[in-house]
């Protein structure tokens, strides 16, 4: 049994439906409600809003867990709009996303440029627009927009882009990856952390669980890369490895990539064990690595 | 005399030495950084973030101006993001701008879509880190973020994109001004109207004379495109006119749109002097358009 994916599959048409229904009621330009929807409604895994309402439902039992869709939901736009971006010709140039053609392909780069920038937008809308007290807002934002911005997984796209074709040592690509993809995962537990009133020890552990969390998922992103399917992966399968990213299945190999894998795994179920959520949907959530 | 340049006179130097520090100080990977600045630095008219200042100054005399720097840094950031996502190759696919290479002929288109993407997130950070009470904060994220989104300054821009080279009528092209360029000036006056704690009258009439201004504003910049030089324009003289952009010189013919602009600069003054604020700094920024 793993209570993360129970507890995901419970929620998950729902939150989608409520991130579509949401951005119907209030975007009123046509074109740009289209390009927005296109991708939000691709789907994809929901992983860090889940985290975000699993860090939540952890520490807290008796939340209503609908009642904090609209923030879970503010991470699923900015994630959604760092893939439209990232996927533009200038940038990686891909054609397939979550299985159908990337925004650029399906309209034009210019309507896919300001889906993106209207969906980073929209997060700080729904962030601010909602029943939590102004502190925790004004505290919401300052977490998505730093781990969104210039710091965070901006900062490590950029690495990532005038690296490409270098070879990075291992310890630049876990900063880049700590960066790109492991600052929004992060984001999302420590938000989650503080809509349900975690303590600072609490907090502590989490955010190491977090980082750990992001570290583990870059790796495991990686490996699905050269063993998964194209149906699995929703895009082509090698192109990381076509183009010379800086991947630790390319550093290190697949198998020392697996075994480190897995200790990140153990290391992250440590910290929960430390504040005593190792039987808690968070904990479950590691089970993805398996 | 004229107040409200003489206030900007006063306060300009200053203030964009202050945007470029707390860049320096807040932005820690340095091609995030450099791109970021290589725009934010080339200057332009700090019309927006000085019609924030000046509502402010004009509501409360003895306010310290230079607490609200980075409130009104904030709508610089936006629009600048706006100008480096504009221009791309996608989208107006301008070469210079503020007299300058535009960012993606500088660096790199990738870099560009980066360069936007972290100065409109570092809009929030901005918007959430001073010393204004948590309630202030909250709103003024929302009027910045409504008014450069999905509804705003975004629509205003796919309708803009999906509509070259059609021509549209009076109403259509007021409607998309109002969102494109209308949106970001109105929300600079909200913003300084909330700061300056405003009355619901006061904030009424700020906002209807905010809708003037843009509007004259673009109407302005439509003359400029036929009437100024590129010395002037910083950019090349009578590219709308060449791409058949909708604009109000087009429509109406360059005399009539003069007059135009007249009327509604004076609508404009008419809101000032309803809340007595017609010998103010605010109502000196009307002589721009002179």
């Amino acid at each position: 049994m793993n209570q993360f994916i129970e507890f995901q599959q419970q929620y998950l048409k729902q939150f989608n439906d409520y991130l579509h229904q949401q951005l119907v009621q209030e975007v009123h330009q046509p074109q740009v409600l289209e390009g927005m929807l296109y991708s939000l409604d691709a789907g994809g895994k929901r992983i860090r809003p889940f985290l975000m309402l699993a860090t939540l439902k952890s520490l807290q039992d008796n939340t209503i867990i609908t009642d904090y869709f609209k923030i879970a939901g503010s991470i699923e736009l900015i994630h959604t709009y760092s893939l439209i971006h990232d996927d533009l010709p200038e940038m990686d140039n891909d054609d397939y996303r979550r299985g159908q053609l990337t925004n650029h392909k399906k309209f034009t780069p210019a309507r896919a440029v300001l889906a993106g920038d209207s969906l980073l937008t929209h997060a700080f809308i729904w962030l601010t627009a909602n029943q939590l007290p102004s502190e925790i807002k004004t505290q919401l934002v300052q977490i998505l927009a730093q781990s969104a911005g210039a710091n965070g997984m901006i900062a490590g796209q950029m690495i990532d882009i005038i690296n490409t074709g270098k070879k990075l040592s291992l310890e630049e690509v876990t900063h880049l990856d700590n960066q790109k993809t492991g600052a929004l995962i992060t984001a999302a537990v420590q938000m989650g952390a503080l809509c349900g009133q975690a303590s600072a020890d609490v907090m502590f552990h989490l955010q190491r669980f977090s980082q750990d969390f992001g570290l583990a998922f870059q790796i495991y992103d990686d490996l699905l890369d050269v063993t998964g399917s194209q149906s699995q992966l929703g895009k082509k399968v090698g192109k990381d490895q076509l183009e010379g990213k800086n991947t630790y299945v390319r550093l290190l190999g697949i198998a020392p990539a697996q075994k480190k894998l897995a200790a990140i795994v153990q290391a992250a179920r440590q910290e929960l064990t430390e504040v005593h959520l190792d039987k808690s949907i968070l904990a479950d959530a590691l089970k993805y690595f398996d």
